[in-house]
């Protein structure tokens, strides 16, 4: 049998998101031998296998990984929409600028280290020792003719290596993304360049590796279907210590009270939250790493109606606390059912989706006014919705998932050293930045706005 | 033959949206024995099906499915947009707060109520009147071993009752939607969440069934593909009764004539209506209830045509009549002959489409003309586009289809009856709330913008 | 064997986008047969094949032509808002309701006559001369019955015809809207509205057919695998002509040097951008004209880190020439590298595609400095995105691909020859314009700004 059922089961015990690289169905070398061929393809080759009775299936599984790297794409444009709208009109070429970079750089550097860090292939001590696995240039070219031969005779994934490297690299960059929203307003952009490019190629792969890539947290049976802890909480407690170090906007915390700093478009934060949860679909939904009818209609299913309750959450909360319909607290209770539901998208019932989604949309409320109150200033709320949203996810599929290997206490390790691991390992790059390029715009820029001050443009003319 | 005619042919006589639920392919109960199992799957379950020669099929025709429930997602941030940025800068805040609202309650309503009230089962006397279906919640998990073992035996549907649900849940929400622009600017909100969460959860769901749930409509052999008549029309109509009962906008209807209420931000419209036409991919492809190539490449490319042809009809209509070459007559226009081919975007073929459209086009243009005149204030042209247009699709399939059985005399039959009841059941709700709650924010609040008056945020600053 | 290799590999000598109409599955013609059948479909027919083993993979082959269909549509909405966003405020509307209305007539025109022209059908001298087909409206209906008996004996090809129509249809407009970038902020409406009809409905399938209708390019051996040429130098250097022929922006270029004229709305620019980068996978990746998986993952891959390198090589690049981190710069960085890496994204390994991206990136700096140098105005950097770019794009397909065949001097003159064509076509059909109903607006409407001067509404409001 072909395609083996691990692949095509979500509920695989083990992990979700690793395969042994020698499955992989890996793609032809482009060779002068491919081209313009008439005699019967040979046996054990991939022209033989897409000839065969299995091909289609294979060809679903595979396009579907595609399509959700494409929704997972479209989330940075959710990302840079939602923060720049959140964020004050001088500041948003600036937060539009760090967004397009870290996309880009996030990808490049997960290609030339991230993906051999995190996917470090077999389990075992053997090979690697479950806690940091040494990157590599993933190799130019399609496959090499040993590596086919293997692919085509032993099991078949559901999906080529390069649908697998191009799905995880939109993931990666999302970690530092988050990180973007928070430190917003006053970050200088040098070293925020500097550790962006650094979280995503070196940090995320390593905490990544020890669920996704078979590590020591797996091993342990801990469980994130596609992320609450390993993305959410990851990159919501990087962004903690970051604005830790960095300290509030200007103004914020005064001796008369906290001032609000209004958003200055909410149209477009609408737009950005939108776009994240179109692309929560891919983004779970390709978690599932095959089209398996039964596995992505459930999580179809439970990512949609998490968000929607969290949404609903958030307004009646926020509602009842601020006493005004608020709008920009319904969008992030969106997004923080999202977060919630994440871990467990695939384990958690249709109903209990709902309520684990409302509970985050609750949370997410009482979060964002926890941390003004405390003072630490988090400009579009992603300490909240990630990390602590990210946090209660994680522990969700310890109480409410209908697999009875998932248990509460290793969900509880599991986010607790993922989270302090991101909170450590980005305070220590940070704090080294500030002693050394420094972290924060002067007064006067950020006063002025980072928009003229830094890329001498404005983001509206009138 | 484990994929039926029916489910892949479009033209099936009977209906398009209704399958027996015994037929659907029930996903797996999650239990502790679908976990870490080694021996083959016994006969009749999911897993020996998805070891079968079908399982690629219906694999792709699911997914396709799911595709298109995530495009119809999205047409929520069009409305979103679109309503936003035709209305004025001071009530854009309340505009989206309603439609992220809609969104959530709606498809939680569905969940809760409407799915089960729309879809009730088997056709006949027997186990429904055709006319009206008491709803319930849908089932928490997956499948029971039951009904399991029954799908799996019997012929399988082209999709899971968890991919039909989201599809279908995404729909519902639009319904309100529509209403939500056409009450722009002046409704009070509570009043107005009260009606949406009523409108969506029990009101859309009878007219629905009467078509799509094998009722009434359908025995007597009405035709609606992809809802012309169940959803916009629908929408169209309870728009009307609301503003009917609501009045204009201040200041709309003077002596001097009628003031013109410009759009604060045209290029928002814009990717409304963009996302909007995306989002018509899936809601009349999803439509095929398949991703069967022969019926889906048809409705892709009668749905696109009908759109094209519906924009430019506008715009040379207005461009004719205002003098002007108009941009929100011409988006409008897209809008309505994406409404106008929307019944009968399977049978009616890529020529028709574009007559079909471009009438469309033309008939949104006088009808947002006419209903000024007669000083019906509908800010964004809600009840020409869905309800006047939609009409207008209901009807093209009875002239232009290729499907002998549809006939002008029951189309004109059944888009009546459900506008009718739409606009009673909208009538009266929104007269009961007027009496008990008012529906009307005061004149100082409406002067002064919804969104600083009751949200307490303006949605951008200077 | 059913679908033969040619079109699953996307490696096929001749031609990736040509298929001999004969072996197209032509989609059933609507009649009364068709419905309510009870007895097994007869041999030979569409419901024969479906019932078939090879059903499946023709499913999903032309479910991704479909999909990549919405995304190439998207792209449009990606123009508007990239091309608007870059430009004065006062010209927003302007600049939608042209780009509104070309996709709209794009896509009619092309179904009226482009399609026809462009694919004239099998290849040779005797069907046609391999320079000019006469176009003609596509059949309506789906098929005829002898036709449709035809395909389904034959091989089958990977998709319907009418998916073929759409993708190719949302396509064609691409390429007036790439000059409607280039001469915003001053052109004529009515006579650039002409331009653009006959620009796309006439001269792109024309140039097209050179290479994906069989023609003379194609019997050299030239490579374009989606367009770098086809669509992008095209549209550039169509864009070129015209703003040569137009002038520059009144104030532009003054004695005391460049006068910047600053973008209005970057974050509407930015989801311009996001928008194109997601319709790229579309656009790329559905011209392997198949979902095979090595194919389409390949293909990805490389589009999505050429788009990343790009992005991030004109941001370094303008940072260090022009001091300033600029926004505008990396966004058309991105389209830079999408640009380059189109023709070759099948055949450009994946570290090369970053190689090809980031060289994109570099020169679309540099250009857009060029073209401000010697005074040619084009305010949105189409001419160096597309018409630069598409070159580089096409020749790197000479000096990287993996495709022995491949040559850098019939790549030479493939590109030459088509922006040749397109040059001088747009030239003469935008000078006789010129001399007959003008093509340039007023100094004072120009001043003035055309949304309030032609269509008489402003974009936004206060």
């Amino acid at each position: 049998m072909l395609i083996p059922t691990d692949f095509v089961n979500p509920t695989t015990p083990t992990t979700m998101r690793m395969l042994p690289k020698l499955t992989y169905l890996a793609p032809l070398l482009l060779t002068a031998t491919a081209f313009g061929q008439d005699e019967p393809p040979a046996e054990g080759t991939y022209e033989a296998f897409m000839a065969s009775g299995d091909a289609a299936m294979f060809t679903v599984n595979n396009l579907w990984i595609l399509l959700s790297a494409a929704l997972v794409f479209i989330m940075h444009l959710g990302f840079c929409s939602v923060e720049s709208g959140l964020c004050q009109k001088k500041n948003t070429v600036n937060i539009l600028f760090k967004n397009v970079f870290i996309v880009c750089i996030g990808a490049l550097g997960y290609m030339a280290w991230g993906f051999n860090a995190m996917y470090p292939g077999e389990v075992g001590p053997d090979s690697w020792n479950g806690f940091f696995a040494v990157g590599s240039p993933l190799l130019n070219g399609f496959a090499d003719e040993t590596e086919r031969a293997a692919s085509v005779t032993a099991e078949y994934a559901s999906y080529t290596i390069w649908a697998d490297f191009i799905f995880q690299a939109m993931f990666a960059a999302t970690a530092a993304t988050i990180v973007s929203g928070a430190v917003a307003e006053r970050v200088k952009l040098k070293s925020f360049m500097i550790y962006a490019a650094v979280l995503v190629t070196f940090f995320y792969p390593i905490s990544g590796s020890w669920k996704w890539g078979t590590g020591w947290l797996d091993a342990k049976g801990f469980y994130d279907f596609a992320g609450s802890t390993l993305v959410h909480a990851f990159g919501g407690f990087a962004a903690l210590a970051a604005i830790i170090v960095l300290g509030p906007r200007r103004g914020k915390y005064t001796k008369e009270g906290v001032k609000p700093i209004l958003p200055h478009n909410l149209p477009l934060a609408n737009i950005g939250v939108f776009m994240l949860f179109l692309g929560w679909f891919g983004f779970n939904g390709g978690s599932v790493l095959s089209a398996d009818p039964e596995a992505v209609s459930r999580v179809f299913v439970t990512t949609a109606m998490a968000g929607f309750a969290g949404g609903l959450a958030a307004m009646f909360t926020s509602w009842g606390v601020l006493k005004k319909p608020d709008l920009s607290m319904g969008l992030n209770g969106m997004l923080a059912g999202l977060v919630g539901i994440t871990a467990g998208a695939d384990s958690i019932t249709p109903w209990m989706s709902v309520v684990v989604g409302a509970i985050a949309g609750l949370i997410v409320v009482l979060s964002v006014l926890f941390f003004d109150k405390i003072k630490i200033d988090d400009p579009v709320g992603a300490v909240s919705v990630h990390g602590i949203c990210g946090i209660w996810g994680t522990l969700a599929v310890g109480l409410f998932s209908t697999n009875p290997d998932h248990s509460f206490g290793t969900q509880l390790l599991g986010t607790l050293t993922v989270s302090a691991f991101a909170f450590i390992a980005s305070f220590l790059l940070f704090f080294i930045l500030k002693l050394t390029l420094g972290v924060r715009v002067d007064a006067q820029e950020e006063d002025e706005g980072l928009d003229v001050a830094e890329h001498g443009a404005p983001a509206y003319t009138d």
